[in-house]
C-alpha cells in the first residue's frame, strides 16, 4: 500500500455510514425522503464532516451540501465528486452516501497532511437522486446541470405539501431564481467522478473490490395491458378462452429470452417485468386483464433499442395469434451516459497502481454521474456490494477492507489528475 | 310445438327475469348478496308469482322461498327444481334465476290448464349458491340437504354483521332447531332437476338451444407462492436472476397445456390461474415473490386428479430448474356429482321429442344440483348463453325463444315423470 497513506479510511467511512444512517424517517429501517426533518438533520452532519475535513461548506438552494476541498488559487479550476444521501424507502446505508464519505475522508487526509490539489475539489452531497417524496428522481443533480424542471415546484407529496413549500420550511428559497444560480458553470469543470457501491453481484462474483464504471444504462419502459375476455373458469373450454394472463405470461417469458440471450451480455442488457397484476382477478375468472410494466437497459441505446423493437413485435405476435387486444405505452426513455474514455484510463491507471485487475463493467442503475454527463465529462467507481449483490434494502452491505480500497483508488486518482494538470 | 301449449313462455320468463332484477343491492349493476335488504324483497315478489301460479309457498329458515304445486294426494312423492336467486357483485339476470322462473311459468301453465301431477313439484328459489356476502358457497342447498355448517351462523359480513344477526334481522329465526328442519326426507323424493343457462359458449357454438348436463364438475383450488429474490431491474444480470414472475409466467403456461390438450377436451378437463399479482411490485426490481391462483376441474375426478398431479410434479421441476422456492396449499377440493342416467335419458326424450339433437355436456360450474345429488337423483338442462357464452356479468343474455324451448322441455320432462310413476 501507498506508504504516504497511514488513515484506516475503509474504518472511517463505515463509521460515518452508521452515524448517517442514524437519520431515517422511519425507526424501522432507514429511509431519507427529500427534505423531511431526518433529511436535514442528515445534511446538517455531513456538513459538520465537511468543515471538520478543512472544506469551505455551503448548502445550496436545493439543498446539496457542497463541501469544497479548496486549491490556493481561487481562480483554479473545478473537478467535481459526490453523490447522494437521500434513500429510497428501506434503503441501504452505501447507495449514494459510499460516493460523499470516500471523499470526504480523502479530503480530510489531503488536509491533515499539508497536501493541496491544483484544482478545487467540489464534494456534493446531493439532496435528492431516488425520488421517494415527489417522484422527481435526479433532482438534485438536474439543478447542478441549470435543468432543474420549475413545474416540479408545484408537485405535492403524499401529505399534499408541495415541493415548493417543503423547500420554505427548510429554509430555502423555494424560488426559481436562486435555484437556476444552483448551475454549475460548465467551462470551468475537469469533470466529474462518483464512487458508488455497485448494487449488483458482477464485483462479488468476479472477486474484485472496485471496477470502472464504462457506461450508465439510460433504459426504456414501458406499460403493457392485454385485454382478453373475462369468463368462467369453469365453463370456458380451453380452447375458447382469450386468457390475458396466459398471454402477457408468454411475454413476460419473451422478455426473458430475448434480453437474456448470452450475445448481448457483453452489452449488459437487461429486461424486467417487475409488476404484473390481474385487476380484479377471482380464482374462478378467466382473466380478462392484465397489465404489466417493463423496463430494458443497456450499455449502449443500439443494443437497448434493438430488444425494444423485437419484443415490440414479439408481444404483436403473441397477442394476434391469442385473439387479445395489446396497448402498450412508453412511460420513459432515457439515454445511456457514457463515461470519458480519458478519466476511465486514469482511473483504471490508479486501480492498476493498487496491485489490482482492472474490471470494466456497465452501470445497470442510472446515478447523478448520468445527468453530469450532460455538462461535464464523468467517470465512476464501483465498489464490491455484499451478500449477492443486494442493494435498496437494508441487507445492503460493504466490507471496510474494499471501502479503503476505493478511497485509496480515489486519492491516487486526484494526485494524478493534479500531474496530469501539470 | 305442442299444441296444449298456448302460453308464450319465453317472453313470460324474460319479464319476470327483468322485473326480479329490479331488486339490487347496488343500482349501478344487479347484485343480491345473502338476506339484505333488496334480497329480501326479491324473494317475496318470488313468492307473490309462485302464489299467482297457484302454488302453495312457505320461506324457510334460510330464507329459501319454495312453492308447491300440489298432488292430489298429500302423500304423494316430490320432484324438487329450483335455482338460486341470490348473485354475485354486478351479475347477470339469468343465472340461477332461470331455474326459479322456468318452472314457475310451467306451473302457471298447469294451474291454468286444472292439469294436475301425480307427485308435488317444489320449486325452490335458493336463497344462497354465490357466497358474497358471508364467503359460504351453496349455503341455502346445503340446508335442504341437512348439511348446513352452523359455525357460519357466526361468519360476519364485511360491516361485522354475523349471519345469525342478518337471518335475525330478517324475520328467519336463526336457530340451529329451524335449520336443521329444512332438510327434506330423500324417501319422498322423485329427484331433481335444475334448469340453468349454460354460463359458458358451448351450446352458442353448436348452435343448439339447450343441453343435457352428464356431470358437474367439483374443483381443486390451489394457492401457489413463488418466492425468488428481489433485486435491481437495471444492475442484475439476466443470468444471475431468481426471477419469482418469470417462474410463475412458465407455470401459468404449464397449465394452458396441460388442461388444454385436446386428448383431455372430452373430459371437459379445465385449468385457470385467475389471480396473480406480484406484491410491492416496481418497474425497476426483478420480482421476489409472485402468488396466483389455480383452479382445475373436469366432469370427472379421475382427470381432474391427474392434471393437478402432472402440474405439482411440473411446478417443482420449473421451480427447481430455477432456483425458486415453492410454497402450495390447497384450498379447495369439491368432488364431481354425476347427473343420473335414468333422468338424463328423460330429459333427452323431452329435448328430442321437441325436435332437437341432444347434446350431452358437462357443468364446469358449480350448482345446486351438485348439493342435491347427495340426497337424490339430479339432472340439469342447460340452456344456450348468448353474448359468447358471458355470465357472471351485466352482459350475461339469453333469447326468449330459447326460455321458451326450455320451458316445453321441462313440461315435456314433468308429464313424463308422471307417465313413468302412472
Amino acid at each position: 500500500m501507498d506508504p504516504k497513506v497511514d488513515s484506516n479510511f475503509g474504518t472511517e467511512i463505515i463509521l460515518l455510514a452508521e452515524q448517517l444512517a442514524g437519520h431515517s424517517d422511519d425507526p424501522e429501517a432507514l429511509t431519507l425522503a427529500y427534505l423531511t426533518r431526518a433529511h436535514q438533520t442528515a445534511g446538517a452532519e455531513i456538513a459538520g464532516s465537511m468543515i471538520e475535513a478543512g472544506m469551505q461548506v455551503r448548502i445550496d438552494a436545493v439543498g446539496n451540501v457542497i463541501g469544497r476541498y479548496a486549491a490556493a488559487d481561487p481562480q483554479a479550476p473545478i473537478l467535481i465528486t459526490g453523490s447522494h444521501f437521500d434513500t429510497v424507502r428501506h434503503g441501504g446505508r452505501f447507495d449514494g452516501r459510499l460516493g460523499i464519505l470516500t471523499p470526504l475522508v480523502v479530503a480530510r487526509h489531503l488536509h491533515q497532511r499539508g497536501e493541496r490539489l491544483p484544482f478545487h475539489l467540489d464534494v456534493v452531497a446531493f439532496a435528492e437522486e431516488e425520488g421517494l417524496r415527489f417522484r422527481s428522481a435526479f433532482l438534485a443533480s438536474s439543478a447542478l446541470v441549470g435543468q432543474f424542471d420549475f413545474a416540479l415546484l408545484d408537485h405535492k407529496d403524499a401529505d399534499g405539501i408541495t415541493m415548493r413549500e417543503a423547500m420554505c420550511a427548510a429554509g430555502l428559497p423555494g424560488t426559481e431564481e436562486a435555484i437556476a444560480a444552483c448551475a454549475v458553470n460548465p467551462r470551468r469543470l475537469l469533470g466529474y467522478i462518483e464512487v458508488h457501491i455497485e448494487q449488483g453481484p458482477v464485483l462479488l462474483e468476479r472477486g474484485l473490490p472496485v471496477g470502472v464504471v464504462t457506461s450508465i444504462a439510460g433504459n426504456v419502459r414501458k406499460r403493457v395491458t392485454v385485454s382478453g375476455l373475462a369468463s368462467h373458469a369453469g365453463t370456458t373450454p380451453m380452447a375458447m378462452r382469450r386468457d390475458a394472463l396466459a398471454a402477457a405470461s408468454e411475454m413476460v417469458l419473451a422478455v426473458e429470452r430475448r434480453c437474456g440471450d448470452p450475445r448481448y451480455a457483453a452489452q449488459a442488457l437487461v429486461g424486467t417485468v417487475g409488476m404484473a397484476a390481474v385487476p380484479q382477478g377471482a380464482a374462478n375468472v378467466v382473466p380478462g386483464r392484465c397489465e404489466f410494466s417493463l423496463d430494458v437497459r443497456a450499455a449502449d441505446d443500439a443494443t437497448r433499442d434493438a430488444a425494444v423493437t423485437d419484443l415490440d413485435a414479439e408481444f404483436a405476435r403473441i397477442a394476434e395469434r391469442r385473439g387479445v387486444e395489446l396497448s402498450v405505452s412508453q412511460t420513459m426513455r432515457v439515454p445511456c451516459a457514457a463515461c470519458s474514455p480519458p478519466l476511465m484510463d486514469r482511473l483504471a491507471g490508479s486501480i492498476d497502481a493498487a496491485g489490482l485487475p482492472v474490471l470494466r463493467l456497465a452501470s445497470g442503475a442510472g446515478h447523478d454521474a448520468m445527468v453530469m454527463a450532460r455538462v461535464t465529462d464523468v467517470c465512476m467507481l464501483f465498489v464490491r456490494c455484499g451478500n449477492g449483490g443486494i442493494s435498496h434494502n437494508p441487507a445492503e452491505t460493504m466490507t471496510a477492507e474494499d471501502a479503503d480500497i476505493a478511497a485509496r483508488v480515489l486519492l491516487d486518482f486526484l494526485r494524478r489528475t493534479a500531474a496530469d494538470l501539470g
